[in-house]
């Protein structure tokens, strides 16, 4: 208990008391903010972009839900496309026969 | 959590100098990693790609500052394109009309 | 020393056992808490979208490892396409002369 008293009053005083400890105290930060930062890189670093493709007949298509489209493909050799409600393609030509997303997410 | 207050003082002990130390010690550093890559995890679940289209009359138009483009759209029907500067959509076809970027980020 | 081993004693116990031990640790969880999550905020910030573009002659062109395509344009203004293994553009339109992707990455 006296223990956990002294680590917090340790962790709540704002300042140093001596030059010694304030040196101790910022090598600790140091070592502490590199290993933390370490781990957070390790982990960032297993992002992934997921992707997949969807397609359906007609002009509209959707992603599947969490997935966002990153570009559309239409049917009729059509490149003119747009995306409604940041979520489906949809291919401009007339009397387009299908329309594929490709749609993505940020995987961990 | 406790085991990473405990990293401060494990880092503070320069090595372990018996055998129990050093098993406590072990069990510590696991502890800590464990909370650490748990809020790393929960935190990289929020990432997200932030996507918004934006088009312009013409053959070009840009993303706008941190998006990049992940696809291009142009008027006519046209599927001809390509990317200039990693920031702008270029439409290939002749005398077209619009040009539409998809564009994303990554967001937390 | 032997009061920082109790001390990593204490903390590995996993139950506290008085009111105010439990507030102490409580208000030390939330700091580093804090702590860990704002360092990782600040990683976080600067993942990036990784993007470039290859193109080749003929109808497929794949992405250099560990990027996915985001999109694909063809030649002949044909907007017709789809994506196979996860990693190449393929161009449907027949005959088509050259095929790009658009292929992105999460970077650090």
């Amino acid at each position: 208990m006296k223990a956990a008293v002294s680590l917090l009053l340790a962790l709540l005083l704002p300042a140093c008391h001596t030059e010694a400890q304030c040196t101790i105290d910022n090598v600790v930060d140091l070592k502490v903010q590199a290993a933390i930062t370490s781990i957070v890189s390790a982990t960032l670093a297993k992002a992934k972009l997921l992707c997949q493709d969807v397609s359906a007949r007609g002009a509209l298509v959707s992603c599947p839900a969490g997935y966002k489209p990153t570009g559309c493909a239409c049917g009729m050799g059509c490149g003119s496309w747009d995306i409604r409600t940041d979520s489906t393609c949809h291919c401009q030509c007339a009397g387009i026969d299908w329309t594929a997303a490709r749609c993505c997410k940020i995987g961990v």
